[in-house]
């Protein structure tokens, strides 16, 4: 009787794996596997390792206490759950941390997207006041000078190659291999692996109401600035001044959205299911129903990947020799 | 003419690995590969990977900013090359931060000495309120309940088994692995290699000088108490109040010691040569000439091993919900 079940139940398991496909609303599909790599920008193994041991490396801060991986924190789904992040001397941001992971696939950088690359993306934050608070460029390549970083840079870009912009095309190398594949929904459009029924209903769901009109595609972002009229913060105006910018973000990926609370470009909201009601709301003119709301939360937990697996790097330092941080 | 070269070069290796027995000083060899293990926390390999989760966790902080790995960042050498850490709100400690790595081997913990295990060390940083400051034992357990540590723990330790001592005990099995062999300076004693010269002349120096009546062994500490009077710290007398432990504090390792800086109990040394010449003078009223502390800095940079290989962990995280941080 047993092994009648058993037969039974993978029967069904490959019918239903036949129906699948046509269960998958038109656009959504498997997370890719590579980004884009830019054409001044070659990826090689000794640039994503310069780029892990620059990401993990504090001494780019002017207090020598952070790293890029203070605030997007690869042992947490690349953020920190802050509201705003601590930087400098205990200040906090204004907005939200944003992940790290599957970031090589954004063609914009920030919540409000000013920056174009990841190259450009992590020059900002070493330099920002209230985040790493490092004096000039400059400053941040004496330090890496003095940690001992000269040969590790002119293996990878060649003689006399400590720069800022080097650091960050090495950074950005590093992120490009920061993805998160297998996530339940991946495997299920694959055909490897169910979903919950409420997560299908949830996926059909963002699809009828239009929230996949933005959040469109393998990406569930369509990669563009959208108004989102919600809380203080200026969005892109703020950035370039224009009224018609005003309030205006770069789209959210979904991708790995259940494990990056709190939510929203100020980190205001606790949850996800507050979060998809609001969006629903605001954005679609939509009151969602408590068990919509639901559906579309257990499908949002279907799109959670495999962390990539990071070695921590060793970082470089003088020996017997401290380094000069400063407050 | 190359192969006989090759040869001779071999064998002068081997005749200079049988006579390099005798050269080294008496008590001093190789690091021991593991630390004595309690007999009330055995070690095994579910624990010791919840225990690295628990290092690398912020949620132990009262901000969610710090874990063990801010202060004893495991990609420099198990410090933070700060003269104190930040800690909580942006406040500074009192003392040095000394480095993780090997610190299985030590009998007693803290600068002053005044935690007897790796487990009762570890319960100390997370309600210091100028460290990670949270509010009490219970506190924690309540931040890694909602961090989502109930099955790991369980799994590890049995039905309802979150508390502090139990992540203690995790913790201490991690940093039990946290060693760092083949050390030049061991590579030399076991024959497989050779060290400098000036190393030689240094290794030599420090045990004809005295400096290895405390940093004794393989250790190169007899782990025990001893008096340094050099700046304002009291060290175990601001434990005990006694006047014979005035300025007392354990004798620190000198293992690694070239990739710690900066150096002593205040961080006031930047340069390993600096605090070789003043413990020389203060400990054993020797004035030491230039080139002999250029040996002994000599002989100290091939204590240096191989750092520990180290995955960053996947932390544990409620799905869709924020932690709840605090000021």
């Amino acid at each position: 009787m047993k092994k009648y079940m058993l037969f039974a139940s993978l029967s069904l398991f490959s019918f239903s794996g036949v129906l699948i496909a046509s269960e998958i609303p038109e656009g959504m599909g498997v997370l890719p596997t590579q980004p884009a790599i830019p054409a001044d920008n070659p990826m090689t193994a000794q640039k994503i390792e310069l780029g892990k041991k620059l990401y993990f490396e504090p001494a780019i801060s002017k207090s020598g206490h952070f790293s890029c991986n203070s605030c997007h924190n690869l042992a947490t789904w690349g953020v920190d759950n802050q509201v705003f992040s601590i930087g400098h001397k205990w200040q906090r941001g204004g907005r939200n941390a944003p992940t790290v992971l599957n970031s090589g696939f954004w063609s914009k950088q920030f919540w409000d997207g000013r920056a174009a690359s990841l190259e450009e993306q992590a020059k900002g934050p070493p330099l920002n006041p209230v985040e790493m608070a490092a004096d000039s460029e400059g400053f941040v390549v004496t330090r890496l000078k003095n940690a001992g970083y000269e040969p590790l840079f002119n293996n990878v870009f060649g003689k006399n190659s400590v720069s800022f912009d080097n650091m960050a095309k090495a950074i950005a190398a590093f992120e490009r291999t920061l993805i998160t594949p297998n996530a339940p929904f991946d495997l299920f459009v694959e055909g490897k692996g169910d979903i919950s029924k409420a997560a299908k209903r949830g996926m059909k769901k963002v699809s009828d109401i239009g929230c996949t009109s933005c959040h469109a595609g393998p990406l569930f972002t369509n990669n563009e600035f959208v108004a989102f009229q919600y809380g203080q913060d200026l969005g892109l105006k703020s950035v370039t001044g224009k009224d018609e910018d005003d309030h205006v973000f770069r789209v959210q990926s979904w991708r790995n959205i259940a494990m990056t609370a709190p939510y929203f470009n100020d980190g205001s909201v606790k949850t996800l299911s507050e979060a998809v009601k609001i969006m629903a709301k605001i954005q679609l003119d939509t009151d969602l129903s408590a068990s919509d709301v639901s559906d579309i939360v257990a499908f949002l937990d279907t799109l959670t990947g495999d962390a990539p697996k990071v070695v921590l790097p060793l970082l470089p330092r003088p020996t017997g020799h401290a380094l000069d941080w400063q407050e």
